[in-house]
This record gives structure tokens, C-alpha cells and sequence, in this order.
């Protein structure tokens, strides 16, 4: 079974992208990330560590803007009307989800459209909904496409079957695999014969966040397993969706979890804040 | 095999609509739907008349903008912001396609998201992407839930095969349907097998707009078949995409075209601009 891990593809898109960032800092317009977080979540923490250290070897910059856990919805929205405002900030990355004290709607409506790299506003889904090249889909969904087409796997005609209706993940996803003519099956928690959908599949992707939902009898030979699940284990540890030791017995190809889809997010994060900051021009 | 005609269900639809219609007529808000109309198609203006007779019969007012066939961009637009300003209008709904010479996207930005009552904005796809079951989808989609609806069909943990994947049609639907947690499985000219992702289904809905492409081969027994295709039959008659013949022999309900889905989403109008007259007060 080959193993389709991140970090080759998103090396691949860092460099494709680090001339771009250069030529734009020569015309002093560096690529800068705003990042909005509300308290010290270790996910939010782990997550901005990978954006920072990603973006810095690129030579793309952040902005941590950080608040405390009781900041009210009015600071934090003033917050976010300052990065808007600020013409030196490319993309804004709002790490969610934010406190229950906090409106989240109300948040992601004061979002400048031009800025917003993590596929939160309307207009954002709008676009992913018209299949428009120029949408910046939400950064997870966007990565399972990048390290697909970084392993060479074409989605056009084949059947696919996608485990999952997430607002940030399944369901923008659903419409990249349309736009690139995949014929998609939608399966999630009400679907009756999960195992069936997915074992007619010639490619299986699960997002749903469940820890051993795509087992033995949801796999067939010769499949391509894109795993987007990132569940905690009873010990700990990261795994995915998938049970690896089937997939290991059927698959042609997975992606491991972690070291997998997880590790494209970043590089793709920073391939929208360099196109938001080669759109400003 | 069971005939699942639209004008029982547009019926319901209207009557059940009416005491709200006289309820707000009463408060002097009568529900005014405003059509913009360019050139006299004869698609548009058939359409035309299947609202102006279901609104009136129902107690609602349409008012007709015509603008002529070479009409231009500017004076479209000003037609559109006097609608959009108009607060006795509360609906409005676009005809198109518009002329090659008008810029359909421009004008579809500048409609006063409230007043969008044919899903056309940003503001609607976000909405029905987003699964709020206050938007107002396009009301070809619309329609097919509420036939569905309308004879019981319940689409939950159903397999649901849906052939299109139209920005106007198919995609509203696919998301329609996955809020009403179908498993769905999206088809479309890339497809390879087409006819077994239909056999293999307990619901097939088509919105291809294909004379005859659901065949004997796409169909088994005991199914129910939705068909929202319109296409002109070779001697000019109207016909769906679905072999009336070769369902007869298999399916358990089919609506026919005409008189099937196409007879409901007149009163899918309605209802969003009852609502959008409610929710103005």
C-alpha cells in the first residue's frame, strides 16, 4: 500500500509559491496572515505553530492577534475591524470555534470578503457553490484536493464516495469533487449501508471525525483512501477515520494520520493569503 | 405505477397560504411578487402567466417591469434598484437568461438579498449551502421537495440518486436533499455508469435536461422517480428525461412532464414571497 503522506506536497506548493512571495516583497507587499484567536486551545495553538513556521520558511508573515478567553463580542469584533482595515494584512484566519460567550455569525459576517483565506463568509461559499476557480474553499477541504493532485489521483468519471456533511469540511469538498467531475456519493450518520457505499467506491474519503468508521467491510481492493479524520485515540494519540490495518489489507493508497491531509492545510492557507495579496495589487 | 402530478400539491400549497395572503392584506401588506422581464421569450413569458394566475388566484399581486430586447446594462440596472427600493414590493424575481449583451452577474449582485425569492445571490446559495432553513432555494428545487413532500416522500437514509449538477437545479438540491439526510449520489455527463448509479437507487430524480437519458437500463423495480427535465420532444410536445414507457414497467411513482414538478413551482414562488412579505413587518 503506498502511503500518501503531506509533507512532500506541501513542500511542493511552498516552493512554487516562495518566488511569488519574493517577487511581491520586492514590490514591498510581503504576504501577511492575520490570525484572530480567542484564548489558548492547544488545537488552536498547534495549528498556529504549523501556520507560523510554514509561512516564516516561505518568507510570508503573521500577525498573531491574541484575546482572552472573556473578551466580549464588541472587542473582538473591533479586533476584526482593525485587520480588515489594515491594508497590509492579506488574509485573516479566525481559529474556531470560538467561546460560547461569542456569536460566531455575527463574527464571520464582519469578515472582508478579499481577506477571508479560510472559506468563512458568504461569499466565500457562494463561490465554492458556483464551482468559481478564484473561491478560497475552506483550507481542510482545499488540501485534500491539493495532496490528490499532488499524487497524480484524477477524480474525473470515478466513483467516489465521501463520508461526511461538515459545513467546513464535507459539504465544500462535495462541490470541489463536482467541479472536477467526480461522481459523488454523500454519505453521514443516517446513511443505512455505510459499508456498501463505500466498498463500491474506487475512491473513499472520510471526514467524519469517528475513530475506526471505515473498517474492514467499508474497504475493497485496490482503492485510494483519502482520510481526513483527526480523532483522539483511547491512548492518546492521533489516528484517523480509517482502520489502517484493513486499509493496509485492500488499499492501493491512504493517507496516514496523522502526517497526512493535515499537513497540506498550512501550505494551503498560505497559497490563498499570497493570491489575496497578488489580488490587492 | 403511481402518477405524482404537481397541481394537487400546488393547491395544497396555495390554500394552505391564503389566510396568510388575507392576513397581511388585511395589515395593507399584500404580498407583491415584482417580475423583470427582457424581450418577450416565449419560455419567460409562459411563466409569466403561470404566476400572474397562481398569485392572483391566491390574493397576491405580481407587477411586471418589461424592458425591451436591447435594453441596456444601466437601464436593467435602475429598473432593478427602483424594485429593490419599492417597499410595497417584496419579492422579486429575474427572468432569465438575460440578453448576451447584459452582464447577468453584475445584475444578480445588486438584488436586495431579502427580496431574493429565486435564490439567486450570494446571500440565498450561502444560505441553502449552509442548510438554514430559512433560505429561499431556487424554486425549481424547491419544488421537487415539496411535491416530495407533498406525497410523503421521505428522503431520510434513502439512497437518492440525482443525474445534474446545474448551479440552478442540481446543486440546490443535492444540498436539499442532504439536509433531509439522503444519501445522495450526484451524476452528471462525466459519469461513467450512468445507469447503474440510477438502478442502484431507491429515489432517481433528473434534472439533465436530456430527452430519454433514464432508460429501461437506469430503472428497477419498485422505484421513485423524479423528473424535472423539460426538453421539447422531436414532434415539439414537451417530455421530461425520463422513458415514460420503460418507468411504467419498473417504477412505483414517476411525476410526468408536463403537469409534474413543473405545475409546483409557481406556488414555491409564492410561498417564498408570502414569507419575505412576513418577515419584512
Amino acid at each position: 500500500m503506498r502511503e500518501l503522506t503531506g509533507k512532500p506536497i506541501a513542500d511542493r506548493i511552498t516552493a512554487e509559491l516562495m518566488p511569488k512571495i519574493a517577487a511581491l516583497t520586492e514590490r514591498g507587499n510581503t504576504p501577511c496572515l492575520g490570525i484572530l484567536r480567542v484564548g489558548e486551545n492547544e488545537d488552536d495553538l498547534a495549528y498556529e505553530r504549523a501556520v507560523l513556521s510554514r509561512f516564516h520558511a516561505a518568507g510570508a508573515t503573521v500577525r498573531v492577534t491574541a484575546l482572552p478567553d472573556d473578551v466580549t463580542q464588541d472587542e473582538l469584533e473591533e479586533s476584526l475591524q482593525n485587520m480588515n482595515g489594515d491594508k497590509t494584512v492579506h488574509g485573516i484566519l479566525i481559529l474556531r470555534p470560538l467561546p460560547p460567550s461569542i456569536d460566531e455569525a455575527r463574527v464571520c459576517v464582519l469578515l472582508a470578503p478579499e481577506k477571508d483565506v479560510d472559506g468563512m463568509t458568504d461569499a466565500s461559499l457562494a463561490r465554492v457553490f458556483r464551482g468559481d476557480r478564484d473561491a478560497f474553499p475552506p483550507c481542510t477541504a482545499a488540501a485534500v484536493m491539493e495532496l490528490a493532485h499532488g499524487y497524480g489521483i484524477d477524480f474525473a468519471g470515478k466513483r467516489v464516495t465521501l463520508v461526511g456533511r461538515s459545513l467546513v469540511v464535507g459539504r465544500p469538498l462535495l462541490l470541489l469533487l463536482l467541479a472536477e467531475h467526480a461522481t459523488v456519493t454523500v454519505c453521514h450518520t443516517k446513511t443505512a449501508d455505510l459499508a456498501a457505499a463505500c466498498r463500491g467506491a474506487e475512491i473513499v474519503i472520510s471526514c467524519a471525525g469517528k475513530a475506526g468508521l471505515i473498517g474492514e467491510n467499508a474497504l475493497s481492493d485496490g482503492q485510494t483512501v483519502l482520510d481526513v479524520g483527526m480523532n483522539a485515540a483511547p491512548d492518546g494519540t492521533l489516528c484517523g477515520d480509517v482502520d489502517r490495518t484493513a486499509a493496509e489489507r485492500h488499499a492501493a493508497a491512504l493517507t496516514p494520520v496523522p502526517r497526512g491531509i493535515g499537513s497540506v492545510t498550512a501550505s494551503v492557507l498560505l497559497r490563498h493569503t499570497v493570491e489575496a495579496a497578488e489580488k490587492k495589487e
